[in-house]
């Protein structure tokens, strides 16, 4: 029940970047992503428009990044030597105590200092993020680049270690909710309800987890939670508003957690006061399909066929119109990873894929229904992540 | 004082791209960054794995969005036809409700609808975010691409009206960090402090804006703030932490808040309890670099002879060890934007460039020292945005 990965995890992670690499005629993999430095080395940064760049050879791993983010990279077990750049764009004559470099010259620099010709990478270079700008990696360093996707492939496939922060964030995640449930009543603003419940069982997961806590955030929550109301749920990705909750609300609420930098998805859809016979309608539909999808999984099974039976449902009960997304993603380090349960996917499920189930119906200008819960691919079937109480019972707020 | 851009900005804006276009021998600017695609047509969304391109040509504005996006993208002013695909993948014989297409040959049709046969791009296709992966711009469509950074490179120069936003975005960020002061006391969680200080300004935010508040957030803070504390504060980029506040502590702050997604910075040393001597000193050493900065700032001065100015300052005074970056960066609506004030940039301040200034120390596992206030580069010299006070007496907590 350790809230982080253990050390043996990146062995494993860069034990396999070497051996895919040896099948290469590449010296080394280069990432410029902050996700999948993450991933192999256990390096966390906030991705800025300073290029940090991670290099795997088949003996070492050296990494690129600015001088503020030296000594926790230094910190890393698993990196064996950083090189760094004052700051972006910086060049000659930037401060005598720090080298003269820019961060492009840093990575050429640390790239012939690998003895490294030839490289696959996540990208030709940084990525423009928050105004940087320029060389390709294979201008700025006299290496061939071969553009590759492996991290973000492999990381489709979740080990027992993230599995185990998946299932805790789930844990924490609930909590967030049960406290969203408590304080949500007519009257109560959005945001009040959305932060409070937020904050408290943040609260209560970093009493808990002490010394453990393992910080993955820059802001935000450890555990976090929040939801649309009214008319506003009919629209899928809605923002935020300025309303308080009125009796007769639907909801499509959310909750997670970050645990060891792994996340969870549940989503309710709940009712402020007893629902009417309309809301009740289509919320069993709803629940219906994502029973139907849930059914569905498994390992082998294609993720296309299990958005099909939600297809095939609703075109059956006659609310296709009202569907606006397909049933589900992969889900992860990030919120969304790569592997969608889309009738356009070729995706297999495999066991330690790990899936958001959240088929939707959205009624324009009067209410959506959407529940996500996250499961876990097994050797022999599917297990849930979350338990929220999916039943219609359990999703009507009462004061 | 209204909290959001009026129509005629995105008028001038959608003009300005038609201008430099008619310069050039494309027929359209094709955008992929979801920043860039709201700054010119006032279309806002989360980007995910499921790909947006926004089209201007001479006279037509076109959008591809997935059909959750559609009612948002239809509602925009600007924005003169929608195209939308069901999900990412997607493929043939998908939902009959809707069109059966990919987002990559809903692009094509939409480039092929507008007659465009060689476009203008910020990126040769879709990000490879949360997991997306497909063909570039060149490849799905039958059109040449050209690479430019029209709007990235417009961005730094702040209209009247922006720079209105990014005042209020300074009050509002006051607000939040006034709170924070008030309830930092020892004994008091960093996140508690930070959380609660968040809320209580967001609802009077919230509560003063009513009807007029235009929400560009999906979950976070409309006004927010937060700190390191402790030998925390050594690491610029470090993680919030589970650490309750002691006697003694330094922290270092930031506040802002979104208004009509625009952003400001404030950020503050402040000490809890009476500052001993050392940390009086290094202060004292910070507050003059930062002031420096400020005097040295206006139109017509380069970027590098501010942040040099500060660097011979630290140099002189024998602390130039303890600096781990440059001075500032230019911001608006996202929290760093291209024009940063460092010795290697050849920026030239302009007026209406906005800025945050904010030199730093950091003494290793002991404390951090670092304000950042935001200042508008004027006609004449330089005005500053944010106004919490910067002196020592003024960030002292006591309780």
């Amino acid at each position: 029940m350790q809230p982080s990965l253990p050390s043996s995890e990146y062995e494993s992670r860069i034990a396999r970047v070497r051996d895919t690499l040896a099948e290469t005629e590449h010296d080394a993999l280069c990432l410029f992503s902050s996700t999948s430095i993450e991933w192999v080395a256990g390096f966390y940064h906030l991705q800025t428009e300073r290029p940090v760049c991670l290099a795997v050879t088949d003996d070492e791993i050296h990494v690129t990044v600015p001088r503020l983010e030296l000594e926790r990279a230094e910190a890393r077990e698993h990196v064996d030597s950083v090189h760094h750049y004052y700051d972006y764009p910086g060049g000659e004559g930037t401060y005598p105590a720090h080298p003269s470099r820019t961060p492009e010259t840093t990575i050429d620099t640390m790239l012939s200092q690998l003895e490294v010709e030839s490289v696959c990478a996540d990208a030709n270079g940084a990525p423009g993020f928050w105004g940087y700008t320029g060389p390709t990696l294979e201008e700025l360093a006299d290496v061939d680049v071969d553009i590759v996707d492996w991290i973000t492939e492999w990381r489709k496939v979740k080990s027992d270690a993230e599995i185990e922060l998946i299932e805790q964030s789930g844990a924490w995640g609930n909590l967030a909710h049960e406290k969203l449930a408590s304080y949500a009543e007519p009257g109560a603003h959005e945001l009040w309800v959305a932060k409070r419940a937020s904050l408290d069982a943040s609260m209560a997961m970093l009493d808990t987890l002490g010394d453990r806590y393992e910080s993955h955030l820059r802001g935000g929550f450890p555990a976090s939670c929040g939801f649309l109301s009214g008319p506003n749920t009919a629209l899928p990705h809605g923002l935020t508003e300025n309303r308080r909750l009125q009796e007769g609300d639907v909801l499509i609420t959310g909750a997670t957690a970050n645990v060891g930098g792994y996340v969870s998805e549940l989503e309710r859809t709940m009712f402020v006061g007893e629902p009417t016979d309309d809301q009740r309608h289509y919320f069993e539909l709803m629940l219906e399909a994502q029973s139907i999808a849930l059914d569905e999984c498994g390992p082998g099974v294609p993720c296309a066929r299990v958005d099909q039976a939600v297809h095939d449902y609703f075109d059956e009960q006659g609310v296709l119109e009202y569907a606006q997304h397909h049933t589900g993603h992969n889900i992860g380090m990030e919120g969304h990873e790569r592997g969608f349960i889309d009738r356009g996917s070729d995706e297999i499920m495999q066991p330690g894929h790990v899936y958001s189930i959240e088929p939707g119906l959205y009624l324009p200008e009067e209410a959506g229904y959407r529940h996500s819960d996250t499961i876990v691919v097994t050797e022999d079937g599917t297990e849930m992540v979350t338990y929220y109480p999916r039943e219609l019972e359990g999703n009507v707020i009462r004061w």
